[in-house]
């Protein structure tokens, strides 16, 4: 296994033994239970790795940045709840096991969703290792990421698509907004924990938007050409259901220089700082993954 | 009108003015108009009031409580709105007016009432005549008084009792979730503005108990004895759904006598405090209500 596959699995693990460390310390109800249950349900971590890593670059503690992590999840966790719905998605399986839903009912899935949003912003307000400024700029941009401005918005441009040819542009206003808002945020959070300056946010900021943008075009290119088994979920949705992708506009070949320039941009924009090095192999190790 | 309606309607006033502002600074797309139909859809905004009131109280001024008033609203709404939900209560109407989802569609109130959530939490950040400390405060009270804490679980809690009867101390922890919650952390918001200290957080706290116990007493009251015209929605609801309420276990003549006792003691709670006849004035006329 490469060093930044290790390093990202390593991460997931601390991430996952602090989330369950949050579970532990309250109450052992249904709504909980269904809470949890999604937010154990595995997945990379690549939100919370985004956090502690830009935290680190910018001399800050893991101590530090895993409440925000562990919130940024949460919030993820929660869109993935309600994006499964049957009134959104309707999607039964998630990462090989049945979504919330047709575990505990829609109802309870629907509040353990609502809920864990505000386990996140309790999560976030447990940091006790990091200055009141920082928090206070933490939570307003986990606001403003998550919601009208942000992912919340992107899930209704992705509604509102349903069986329309977009153009470019609006391909690209959808993406940044329901994918790439809370990417971008998991970088900003890191520096926030960290303490950074504005600099140093605008970095990340750059740094998450090429990211998730190159990790959208590679979905695209892998709903297509990707196999089944590798993925480990079926391939040509994107197809079957007439979505509008990055290959609507250029062939597969272009689609990857596509995904390299701006992932190439996303590397310049951290470059500068010393230890850049982890970031820039995670932005290549997405750019290149096969699942 | 008496002078404590005259007041509540000022108030209304004043809140809708200043959630108009909070959405007239934001774009106008389909997410945001979904969001602002429910909020400005009227009731009596009494969660709004008790913070402005116990803000005041504790000698606080207006701009302090209300971007922490209108985030509580917005909390408020948000739980409306996905109450109403087909998988949830399914109503099609609330206020005289079709409920959300029949309005946007049942993705786009789902996605209205998580992104108000965020919105709540923006507007609270946005609180420019309060400290730092009162900000983190008020997040983490807002949080744990929503969530899976507070009126999720009463939500989850209400799901969980559908057919069944339920023993008296039941029924009193459904509520104390489901309404107390929120109403509870109205008044504890206000202090928070004002920057009160624990033993007027502690006084809130006991009032907003209270007043919110007393009003569900008088909602079972009304569900049973009240009239279709003055309450402006249909009677006998419990009854049809096989509810347990208060009068599952008391004459209406007791009831009335435990609300008046539970209002007594959450007058009695800030009663030490100079100018408190207009927050006893609204427990008295939320107990004396006939709508």
């Amino acid at each position: 296994m490469s060093d930044i596959k290790l390093k990202v699995e390593e991460n997931a693990t601390l991430t996952e033994d602090a989330l369950k460390s949050f579970f532990d310390a309250h109450r052992d109800t249904t709504l909980y239970k269904a809470m949890k249950y999604s937010t154990m349900c595995g997945g990379k971590r690549i939100r919370p790795f985004l956090v502690l890593e830009f935290c680190k670059l910018l001399g800050g503690g893991e101590d530090a940045a895993m409440p925000y992590a562990c919130a940024l999840e949460m919030i993820h966790t929660f869109s993935l709840i309600h994006d499964d719905l049957p009134c959104m998605d309707n999607d039964d399986m998630r990462r090989g096991k049945p979504t919330n839903h047709k575990v505990f009912g829609e109802a309870p899935a629907l509040l353990a969703g609502d809920a864990l949003i505000f386990s996140a912003f309790e999560c976030a307000m447990s940091n006790t290792n990091v200055t009141a400024e920082s928090k206070l700029k933490a939570v307003e941009t986990l606001a403003l990421a998550s919601g009208a401005e942000g992912m919340c918005e992107g899930q209704m441009i992705d509604i509102a698509s349903e069986g329309k040819k977009l153009e470019f542009d609006e391909l690209l206003n959808l993406h940044a907004h329901k994918t790439g808002a809370l990417i971008r945020v998991a970088a900003k959070l890191g520096v926030i924990a960290a303490g950074g300056d504005n600099a140093a946010l605008k970095a990340a900021d750059t740094y998450g938007a090429g990211v998730g943008l190159a990790f959208q075009i590679i979905d695209d290119i892998l709903d297509k050409y990707g196999s089944t088994e590798e993925l480990g979920k079926p391939v040509g949705s994107d197809a079957k259901n007439e979505k509008t992708t990055f290959l609507s506009f250029m062939s597969v070949k272009d689609a990857m220089e596509y995904a390299k320039k701006v992932t190439d941009e996303a590397c310049a924009a951290i470059s500068g700082y010393e230890n850049s090095e982890t970031l820039i192999d995670l932005a290549n190790m997405l750019l290149n993954r096969k699942s």
